[in-house]
């Protein structure tokens, strides 16, 4: 069965993090496939270009100049260092955006109106499902023994590049494919003690996931990689992981 | 034939060109492959960022955080950028940069001691040949009706990349499939008279160079341009296009 990676947090930000989930996914069983985000790096080289960093509800509002500095980073960047240090790692990786090959044409979000009458308009910013994903370029690639490496920018078809959600990248990557999907990112998994990095929670259902919500246990970043993971299981995923945490129906 | 084209100059930093220049590459005929630049976003990147950029013998000297800026605007906003607007076109490309599948390794240049004394060290610089490229990676995709896209950004195979000129890279993959060669640029081709972009000259040869270089017709960046179709030509690619001026030995 194939398995989507999705590194993210900490990990592409700490050198020395990053050369050891290398070295462990080079040897994690073929067929495997890695999408990556970049957050951290993204802001700060917006700050230094005078772009002050907006969010919405977690997610990063991208006009004309935010799309050029995350797509320099994700694509530029993040995925050449990754590839390249995979490919020194004896991992034959091939990094990709949406438009390569057409393999992810996403959806330009719609301006939405709040109850307050407000108008939120994300931007340059895409939404990509199962649907948005040519499994046979994929396929053909993973068929070559090779490794795709996902940056989260993808693009409309008609020449727009899209910022989009790298989690749900890789969610709907492992629900095209029919693959496993496991996020990684600097903790073992989801915590029931934010100050202690062992309280790591074996498995959460939808149950335990509503009590957690509930308690305040999880909250913030933790939350939407919550509801993507769920997501995912619905839309027929066999199988996802949080670090070392199971997520199940 | 495959047809190696290589654009750079204004075209990349003038969208109108740019548009135009995909729209008619795509329905040039295949096989075809193109090779980007990206110099002018790289220096305001740069710039913006603190950098102060640096360049010996008209190559950008590359430290550490100028490499990080190369590989953001190269092989990051300019690659996925020039892919998005011909698979708007309906060409079906695909970006690429030396590490995606090894498909380039470049050896980094070494540091060259000066008749003064002085030592130059170009960094993350490195040089490419015919020998660099993986030809049967290239031509596995050639052959599948994708059309590569490569930046300027390559890798040592040991997970370091290398910034390597875009020109040279163009020959390398020219001369490795024995494809012809096609420089664009915002110029109709070499002009005898700069003020003057209709005075394109139709063929030089190399004598005919010898007479440019020493009536000083020919200079700046049209001499390393003019060094490499030469050495094209005489490492077996079959035709050189620097715009309208078809170069011969």
């Amino acid at each position: 069965m194939i398995t989507v990676y999705k590194i993210g947090g900490r990990i592409l930000d700490d050198e020395a993090l990053l050369r050891s989930f290398c070295r462990e996914f080079a040897v994690a069983p073929a067929p495997k496939l890695l999408v990556h985000g970049g957050n951290v790096l993204a802001s700060r080289v917006q700050e230094a270009l005078g772009i002050q960093p907006v969010k919405l509800e977690g997610r990063r509002v991208t006009d004309a100049a935010t799309l050029q500095v995350v797509t320099m980073v994700y694509a530029g960047w993040y995925n050449k260092h990754v590839v390249a240090l995979l490919q020194a790692e004896g991992c034959n990786a091939v990094g990709l955006a949406g438009p390569d090959g057409s393999v992810i044409t996403a959806s330009r979000r719609p301006p939405r109106t709040l109850s307050d009458g407000c108008t939120v308009d994300f931007g340059f910013v895409g939404d990509v499902s199962a649907q948005s994903v040519r499994v046979p370029f994929v396929q053909g690639l993973l068929d070559q023994g090779l490794v795709p490496v996902f940056s989260a920018i993808n693009h409309d078809g008609n020449g727009q590049l899209l910022n989009t959600n790298a989690d749900t990248v890789a969610a709907s990557l492992a629900s095209a494919l029919g693959a496993r999907l496991q996020y990684w990112f600097e903790l073992d998994g989801v915590l029931s003690d934010r100050e202690r990095p062992e309280s790591v929670i074996p498995q959460i259902d939808a149950a335990a996931f509503e009590d957690l919500k509930a308690s305040g246990v999880v909250s913030e970043g933790m939350l939407p990689k919550l509801e993507t993971a769920f997501a995912a299981l619905r839309a027929g995923v066999p199988e996802v992981f949080i670090g070392k945490t199971q997520i199940c129906l």
